[in-house]
């Protein structure tokens, strides 16, 4: 999303304009917000099924009603003192509040920080004006951002990429139930997650945003998203609704793979390829969450804001898609300012409204309000203004809204509490993934009597984007974590080790002049851990001007190795001659094959939360034993680039060259002087235990194209400590009528062995997975033979023959 | 083309299967080469319209004769000695040549170097027997390269996209004709060329063999060379003929945009991006070429070569294009070994033969040898044996084979003639860009008393790929250049110059030991001009082991900087304080922004041809002005492509950061330390005059969607010297309705243009180019306003505004 910063400029002129539609409106007293025979109309009726209510109310509310409904207004307009939202009076604007009823009352965005009382004042008092005062009594969705953590002071866990890292969707579902019990207790009704973008242009700035680059664990990360925001019922509300916090997968769709990286680029590609990536995590996660959001970006040539092909063919009829759907912040104002597609705020509101059945959010110039006029003079069928608001309602009816909107009186028990600490630990320790340990260098052994932490990201809380003002205010850096964990219990047989710390250099920086004193610290010390790696800011911080960052929204690189000082340290440091342990802190896989060369270990930690810096500590001193997998690929370089595992067969010939540690040219063909191998790949992260995998059996080695399956493999630790493993299942059409991926993820599941132990793993198959998009243009399981390999990366498995007949 | 090196291999596996082809096949007399009652079939009357021919030799065709009519041979099937083609033996092997008789004579293979008298005695052989041995005497066409130079030791001229670079269709029209005249005369009759594929992934090897990256002037080359190829008629042959050598557009489609620049991998997009970019120079150049090659790679999910939609839908029936198809070598294999759409050979050439009603080159193992079983058993329907069968006739008789197939007695008087030499001259000359030029540091004046010629590329010849074995023996070094040129008449001005050479380094390796030399020469002369690039090898010795390239067909670079030691060779040579040119001598875009940055002149020569050395020489002393122009924009690094000019709208964001010369970061987003802003753009190329630019008019300002227009300028030479400029014609669609570019080349013009001279250019534009392919799939011009932008290139000029009603 992009924020506007013109939003309470454009206030006055949105004044002016709701004058002029308000003339000439006239209805009739039945069908509004009581009956003539005095009865309770169905639609207030908790009782009545959530269509009969929608259908009751629809008919009885003005063109300019249905409009206000579908333009999202925004909690600015009637707080007291806007431009202090921290400022916590408890007073409100009735004009502001009045406006925005007329023009913009559906949903209203909040997602700001402020103090929690102020909020729910906030709240409390336009849900009551809006069902107390109002003619229909329809009450608002308050919305927020909640990516991975509410944004109002919410629990901060790791960026989605790190969530997708542990490739554990119950603990991903409870780390979502946290952010729906924060916003849910606040009286937020709809955060704007999951990303469902694939990470398969690592340039683009928001690649932290998303669980990575494969649709197959997207969908299944996104489903457990959905499930843990959604999950449950408001207080007080009727038996019908069956969700308490809408969420909102987005950005419907393709929009993670611009051109160039660049952020809101066009994005090429054909139907296939739209169905058999991008479209695929929406299809399994969102069906049934409350809501979507549209992209920005273009898709071979049409705007996803206005594809009809997308949001009408695809998601409404060809899914049977209901709820709500919006664009996301200015974007409908795009149409003819970015894409040209439209002349003007008129052509640009039709234009979303018919082909997209979808609101318009706010950051631009409120182009539905031009509806109905349009309506009036017939540019506009109403009847797609109708759709729209009906999904709104049902979206709503859905949430309970109706009987219960408000903000809890008890909210301050669901917010930051001790049970979602304990989530918020697990899975920053889950989200950590080891990428490389030579010797075992890892974890540190009590024998040592000091460590060097060295390295811009080793004194600093490095949030990823989508977090609110100063979040990192609320998070401990790893210097912080080692030192916590070396006075915990759990630390205290390393309760002796000295810890040499220095900087060595910024991040934002090539001034090497830290770096004597890291190199010192190395060598005073048993073992040199270097935390080095990418940064984002927070949402305020990261569109401020002279702020930098190398990572987040419309942060786009064109370079995928470390910036400024960062390698040379590691060298440096390594040149200190102590094993060296490298961390990287990112949002992105960074690309540096010395590292991988050089290095003795390698832990990579995608943006954590606020225990990021404890969790690491754990896992470097050994408390906790990584189980991590990466969910993207590592590329060489971004020349190398894309890398995703899962490329169309025949596409990445592999005829390596390099250039030596010693300059010498080795020529090679693809690539010349690099290879289009990863340095790690999707899937891979080690332990500290090993893992063996025996006796793959599937439920069936022949079966039907509309049979599902189970593959069954025993995975025994053959270490000495416990240890958790994600059992991943790959397979591969061996001959299709379009060209399918090499190999693709269909099913995985982690597991949780203590040493010594074994057990047998059970991975039911969706026989969906398994099908091609055709010429004919539609999903077929093609008979024939499909490899199905197990194993614990796309690279070393197991193989069974699968024959569909 | 991959050629096969295991095609001699295979012959003995093909003869086993002939046989089994041969048994039960029988037809009755009528059907045969002559009539029952004696009179001279109608396929065999030079009079007889060519449809009327194909309709009277089609039915008197066993299926064994139609199949081995679209099966490629191979000259190395029948001529003495096959290992040693270079022996001049003039002798055949009569078993050979009845085996490719009865499988494989269509088409023969013959792009071999060998002796001018042996090819002719084979070719002549071949024909004869055809002719008069067989029973219906059917002529072969015999098949060579051409890329840039006919590849039996014809005249090599520069590299496609040099040939681009001149923005001259005329002169690449004259190109084409020489190409064809030497092709002609030996007896063959048909080169595969023209490529027509975009360099809009310059990591792909192949870049150089094509015209660039914007469509419309690769359709305006690729037309300019398939009439200078294919203009004229064959001596004495049929009034009928309208060519005397079959063009060849490849590689249909979209074959020039892999996955990370790596060779054959899939192409991803979709219809409107097939439609917008890469299918228009098939359209414009191909409808009247005699044949047609396909691809290797996939495009969304549908390999080329079986894509039907391509092929058939789009090929045949949209375009109506009724000429010969053929695969490339070894694709048909491809189906069931790479893209896994088959499940082997029968699977594979049915595929192939009824989704692209097209032949099957060599270089695999023959599938269409299954084609006569799979007719007996009904897997294929013979229909599209015949489609095909025709085809390849129709394009038969146009060339006037069956009256005329032999090489011409006089051949020799066709061969590297002094008018050829010419042709290249003038190529030679057009196609070298001036890129910079600080202060007019070029040319370089007759004051100087010494240069220094310096680096990789001044004494080594440099030809792009799809040359024959040792074609740079043919060629002028540009050491060697200069020195001609200093002795010269033209050069009298300059004989006094010193000229220093010093190699500085190889091209393929970091060894600087020589570069003290390099900065000696550089110290010891007024000037120094660094000559640096890319590399690539002839067609033999680019596929032996142990050769190094840095560009041609599979050879696919990660990284667009220059290779080894060079970049540290120009700054150590800018170093020695002395004015400094960079000379690029490279198939594609070199990036490297420190050469912009600090070097005061910097030469693009894209792979020149024979006399690429001494144009260099006239180019740098002044005795030719430079007229070319990029056919391809110059990104700041690999990160930051694709660069091409003509991107959709909105999908270049540009807030661009840096990395100092001092190291200091300098925070953008987009690129956070680089720019998408091309070093050099489409289009642009400087002059040693200056022109200007005033009154653009068009023919109307106001056009029905129907009706084309002109656009003319006036344009001065404001400077003291002759200059040559090509008048570029841009449009922007102001508001459409899918998303079209910001900007798109429909029209330019080369003028000559005297000092002081000025003239009106006039240029003529077809309405089509203005048309958007719609959501209704289709072309449409669609009402509203356009930019017409004219000038020098794509950033600068005067617009004027189109209406269309």
């Amino acid at each position: 999303m992009l924020r506007s910063r013109t939003l309470l400029l454009l206030a006055s002129s949105v004044l002016r304009l709701s004058l002029a539609l308000q003339d000439g409106l006239h209805f009739s007293l039945e069908s509004r917000g009581t009956n003539i025979d005095g009865s309770v109309p169905v639609y207030k009726n908790p009782k009545a099924s959530i269509e009969d209510r929608v259908a009751d109310l629809l008919p009885r509310m003005t063109v300019q009603e249905k409009v206000a409904q579908i333009i999202q207004g925004d909690i600015m307009y009637y707080i007291a003192n806007p431009n202090e939202p921290l400022d916590d009076t408890l007073a409100y604007n009735l004009t502001g509040l009045q406006t925005m009823n007329e023009q913009m009352s559906g949903s209203v965005w909040a997602g700001y920080l402020m103090p929690w009382n102020k909020i729910v004042y906030a709240i409390n008092t336009a849900q009551q004006y809006f069902l107390e005062n109002t003619t229909l009594g329809i009450p608002a969705m308050f919305q927020s951002e909640g990516l991975h953590g509410f944004t109002d002071n919410g629990t901060t866990f790791p960026s989605p990429m790190g969530l997708s890292a542990s490739f554990n969707r119950d603990l991903v579902t409870q780390v979502a139930t946290v952010i729906g019990n924060e916003a849910e207790a606040l009286g937020f009704s709809q955060v704007f997650a999951p990303v469902l973008d694939l990470s398969r242009e690592l340039r683009w700035g928001r690649v932290e945003e998303n669980y990575g680059e494969d649709p197959f664990l997207t969908g299944e990360m996104g489903t457990a998203y959905v499930a843990g925001v959604q999950g449950g019922r408001r207080q007080n509300t009727s038996s019908t609704a069956t969700a308490r916090v809408a969420a909102t997968c987005k950005h419907f769709a393709a929009f993670g793979s611009p051109q160039g990286g660049l952020n809101i680029a066009q994005v090429s590609g054909g139907e296939r390829e739209l169905r058999t990536n991008f479209l695929k995590p929406f299809n399994k996660a969102c069906v049934d969450s409350l809501a979507i959001m549209t992209a920005y970006s273009s898709y071979d040539g049409i705007p996803a804001v206005s594809n009809k092909h997308l949001l009408t063919d695809i998601l409404r009829n060809e899914w049977g898609y209901k709820y709500w759907v919006t664009t996301d912040a200015g974007s409908v104002d795009l149409l003819y300012t970015l894409h040209y597609t439209c002349d003007g705020r008129e052509c640009a509101a039709k234009a979303a409204l018919e082909n997209g059945i979808q609101g318009e959010m706010g950051g631009g110039t409120y182009t539905y309000l031009t509806i109905p006029d349009q309506i009036t003079n017939g540019t506009i069928d109403e009847k797609y203004l109708d759709q729209t608001v009906e999904a709104m309602l049902r979206t709503k009816f859905t949430l309970g809204l109706f009987e219960n909107p408000y903000a809890y009186p008890n909210y301050t028990d669901y917010l930051r509490t001790p049970a979602s600490r304990e989530v918020l630990h697990d899975i920053e320790t889950e989200a950590i993934v080891l990428l490389q340990n030579n010797d075992n260098t890892l974890p540190i052994k009590s024998s040592v009597s000091s460590i060097a932490l060295i390295g811009p990201q080793a004194d600093r809380v490095t949030f990823g984007d989508y977090v609110f003002f100063n979040a990192s205010n609320n998070g401990i850096t790893p210097l912080d974590g080692v030192h916590q964990f070396l006075g915990s219990s759990e630390g205290a047989a390393f309760s002796h080790v000295k810890v040499n710390f220095a900087q060595g250099c910024e991040l934002w920086s090539n001034d090497q002049s830290g770096f004597d004193e890291a190199v010192s610290a190395a060598k005073s010390s048993d073992i040199a851990v270097v935390m080095v790696g990418t940064w984002s800011l927070d949402q305020t911080l990261l569109w401020t001007p002279g702020t930098n960052a190398t990572t987040g929204e419309h942060v786009d690189l064109s370079d995928l190795g470390l910036v400024g000082a960062q390698l040379d340290l590691v060298k440096a440091v390594q040149g200190a001659g102590k094993p060296t342990v490298v961390v990287f802190v990112s949002g992105k896989p960074v690309a540096e094959p010395w590292i991988q060369d050089n290095v003795d270990a390698v832990v990579q930690q995608f943006y954590p939360g606020e225990l990021g810096g404890l969790a690491i500590a754990e896992v470097l001193f050994g408390a906790v034993n990584p189980s991590g997998k990466l969910p993207v690929s590592f590329p060489r370089s971004v020349g190398t680039t894309p890398i995703f595992y899962n490329y169309l067969k025949g596409s990445r010939p592999i005829s390596p060259g390099e250039v030596t540690p010693n300059g010498t040219l080795v020529f090679g063909h693809q690539y010349v002087l690099d290879s289009p191998v990863p340095l790690w790949a999707f899937g891979h992260g080690l332990s500290y235990t090993t893992f063996s995998y025996s006796d793959i059996k599937l439920s069936a080695s022949t079966i039907s194209p509309t049979e599902n399956f189970k593959v069954s493999v025993t995975v025994k630790n053959t270490g000495s400590v416990d240890g958790k493993e994600v059992v991943q299942v790959y397979a591969t059409d061996v001959v299709s009528s379009a060209v399918t991926p090499n190999q693709q993820l269909i099913g995985f599941e982690k597991v949780d062995i203590p040493a010594g132990g074994s057990t047998t793993v059970t991975i039911p198959v969706d026989i969906s997975q398994l099908a091609v998009w055709t010429l004919d243009s539609t999903w077929v399981v093609e008979p024939g033979l499909f490899y199905i390999n197990v194993g614990p990366s796309d690279q070393v498995y197991l193989t069974a023959n699968l024959t569909v007949t």
